[in-house]
């Protein structure tokens, strides 16, 4: 089993996985490329995952055979265990627990494609409801304390599997960055008596400058402060704090202006590598006021290097007015 | 110019530099890797450059000319600009000031090499003698708030050009990741009295599995919470807060530590793309007891995907104590 370790001076957690060395790299193998020969998430190689904990299934399929749309399964190599009990310990200066978690694997089309862009509106709302499906399953296991739903694509976003997946882990502590989004968005509250993710879209509809696209209940815009080139976010204009709340017609809804949004970033970017995550609020948060869910989409072609590791301060080469624009003309 | 904005919610800082999309990419270009024909860092090449801030030369030797062990010239593509006032300014929720600040490219041999390995000591040691002379220097600067000196080495680790380099970014803002460090390092000072640095030093000198090297005054070890594969720290057993209070001595001794580290990563690693980043005080911090200047030295193997990105956790498959037996064992 993994362990979580905290780091001592500046409090970020890091899992140390062994067995996650020895996960396969598609990307090293072209010639699985071209046609998902032994690719383990396609339709019929069923028995090459984990049993599945969740499918959405043509009626009468059976578990683990053909006949799904998308499929929920294990990751065969685990950043964290579901089993076992945390065993928080402490030794000296040190903190750490044991890699209990989630670690899953959401196979979004029986198909060999790759990017989100591939798959129809309907399937991508399938998608979209078992995000939030496994966000509420997970949320009634007490020892845990986040579920972050993201997807890699592309071997520059960290894919190290071609066939159309996301990710989902769930983590016993709350991951720094999303309560950096805690406090910062709390403090704002505290201070202005309002949700800033609220008013930043308020502010962004009116000047126009930085949105891509606007449909009835959702925004896609362009961050004053993107940190890659042509990043991207997609925030419900009616408040909520949790992705999990979201009903079958905003996810609908949802799945156009996110296929929309990566259609237009492959077009002007040629089939870029990306990353998409799904920021909502911790699992012990009732609806507040402060904390709004939204989706960060980022395409990988600016590669983060020593200064930006070291710094925590980005380079990004392209201002995001200029970005929403080319991103609002295709 | 570039500008320098602000996230509204984490308060993270944006360097929006138009001019960094225009910059050469070497390792697009195989031919020029073989023989550095072209490079604008070779030793001949110097009007290919800026002209030259400082220089390490031969006696008698002209500035941009022939004849330099190691020379600073200032970034053709800088993400910040020397010229200029801050012009801090807000618009409603956002704030943002022009992009002044320095970015130094610092040349480490008039040869075409590429890793810290291919240096002798004495080279290295000029190199990291420079480094000091750098900062001092731009400390005087009173719009400038912090130097990063750091190193990318490899396409996997950002880097632009093959030629040996590594690059001093001033910024007039201290960097939240150094400010998380100040004030996560400060609260265990406050708390326990004590320098959390020199704590970990102690404690891992005692224990000995993190150890990688250790010299009369220096100590290499894989941190307990390493994120990356093969993580190393260089850390001076003495309290100091300020790299550049280095005298020639310790800079040889460290030469000997860097140089070391990196060549058994390259022996274990196969030639591993690297990142290294000098951690150094603030520009307005004098001598504290709470903060410890040291070198991270982050091999690029494992790849950080959305779940890093989105979650600030990372997860790291090899355990410190096997990458520091390892290390060792070369």
């Amino acid at each position: 089993m993994s362990d979580i370790r905290k780091d001592p001076i500046v409090g970020r957690w890091v899992i140390v996985a062994e067995n996650r060395a020895a996960r396969p790299q598609d990307f090293e193998h072209a010639e699985r490329k071209a046609n998902g020969r032994d690719c383990p998430f396609c339709e019929g190689h069923e028995h090459h995952t984990p049993r599945e904990i969740v499918a959405v299934r043509e009626p009468n399929s059976m578990a683990n055979r053909t006949g799904w749309r998308v499929r929920v399964v294990p990751n065969m190599f685990p950043a964290l265990e579901s089993d076992g009990e945390l065993g928080r310990q402490s030794d000296g200066l040190y903190d750490m627990m044991h890699g209990v978690g989630a670690h899953e694997v959401i196979i979004e089309s029986p198909r060999h494609i790759s990017s989100t862009s591939e798959l129809s509106e309907a399937e991508l709302t399938e998608v979209l409801c078992i995000y939030r499906d496994r966000l509420i399953e997970l949320k009634k296991d007490h020892r845990l304390a986040y579920g972050m739903l993201f997807k890699n694509v592309g071997p520059g976003a960290g894919a190290s599997l071609e066939h159309i997946h996301s990710q989902l882990i769930a983590t016993p502590i709350v991951p720094i960055n999303v309560w950096e989004e805690m406090t910062g968005s709390l403090e704002f509250y505290n201070y202005r008596g309002k949700c800033i993710y609220c008013d930043i879209i308020r502010r962004e509809i009116e000047s126009k400058k930085r949105i891509v696209f606007e449909t009835s209940e959702f925004v896609a815009l362009c961050p004053f402060a993107s940190r890659f080139a042509f990043e991207t976010w997609i925030l419900p204009k009616t408040h909520c704090s949790r992705y999990e709340k979201i009903d079958s017609a905003a996810a609908s809804e949802l799945s156009g202006v996110l296929k929309g949004v990566i259609e237009s970033l492959e077009k002007i970017l040629e089939g870029p590598a990306y990353n998409y995550i799904i920021h909502t609020a911790p699992f012990d948060t009732d609806e507040v006021g402060h904390y709004h869910w939204h989706i960060e989409i980022m395409p990988r072609i600016n590669k983060a290097a020593g200064f930006e590791w070291g710094t925590g301060f980005y380079i990004n080469p392209v201002p995001p007015e200029a970005a929403a624009g080319a991103l609002r003309g295709t």
